[in-house]
């Protein structure tokens, strides 16, 4: 999670400091992290899955996400970039609805300022987790990554086409 | 859930058995029923929040879920019945997409047939589930439900008009 320090922290929103708290009460569970995002997509039909949080973006309450630029999702969201997050906590039963605006970063980006954001959540990912950008289909959108094995990942090199990072900027937030 | 029998099993989806599996695996959480319901709300945003499995109806594959007739999503759901669930196993890792037509079944329905469901729906529930359509203000949609207290439930009386069912006929099932 990006950090921030006293100066970040006082001017977060409020809603943050209770996530971070339903994120300190279920740490203990891996799946803590994972939240199902909902989009709309051709004919106005919902869709909805489970993806994995990423910490929020530097100085501001942006979500980030990581997903493979070859699903379906990308050019759904690009036509249509509204997104609500259900972030359920299964340990404290919270719930978070956290609704807004939704950035496809991939590397067609032309603002360099995203490009930058981009390669830096690439390099916060795990070697592991960026292994699953080097196969031939998109991986499963969890965090269940045990099945990657035997592809060799340059720790050093940057983001791989398939790589795409989202960022939700939240509009709204229910808690409950 | 509802059961069925060994004619009924022969007829249920290929993906019934899975997602039977995954339950059973799962069966020691609580949360393992609970899943996110995304729809369609005014002006094409998405809507996402937590509901809970309550089986499926007898001799089909229609979803039951409770939930109350004053909260938002009713009308919005009348207005757009399109639903995806997406129900992420946390100790097995899997995940079903399930989408389809929702159908709101409350108390103003003309169908006797439809009444008779959202009856025996009722009494399915637990005296202390029911409870929650009693208070002045729609419950969350958690299973949550230890706030609940000093609200009288006759066991024998049909459903009040605050509960709704809901019903959602699976039209495509992705797993993973």
């Amino acid at each position: 999670m990006a950090g921030g320090g006293a100066a970040a922290s006082a001017l977060s929103s409020p809603w943050r400091a209770l996530l971070q708290r339903a994120l300190d009460a279920n740490a203990h569970l891996k799946h803590s992290t994972f939240f199902q995002l909902a989009t709309v997509s051709g004919g106005g039909r919902p869709a909805n899955r489970t993806v994995v949080f990423r910490g929020f973006l530097e100085h501001c309450d942006k979500i980030q996400i990581n997903t493979d630029a070859r699903s379906n999702k990308i050019s759904e969201i690009k036509e249509w970039p509204l997104g609500e997050i259900c972030w359920y906590f299964t340990d404290s039963w919270e719930q978070f609805r956290i609704s807004g605006i939704i950035d496809v970063i991939d590397g067609s980006s032309l603002d360099p300022a995203k490009l930058q954001l981009r390669e830096k959540a690439w390099f916060a990912s795990s070697v592991k987790s960026r292994s699953q950008y080097l196969g031939p289909c998109p991986g499963l959108p969890v965090a269940n990554d045990d099945h990657i094995k035997d592809v060799h990942v340059d720790a050093s090199a940057g983001p791989v086409d398939a790589y795409c990072l989202l960022t939700l900027d939240p509009e709204k937030v229910r808690l409950g």
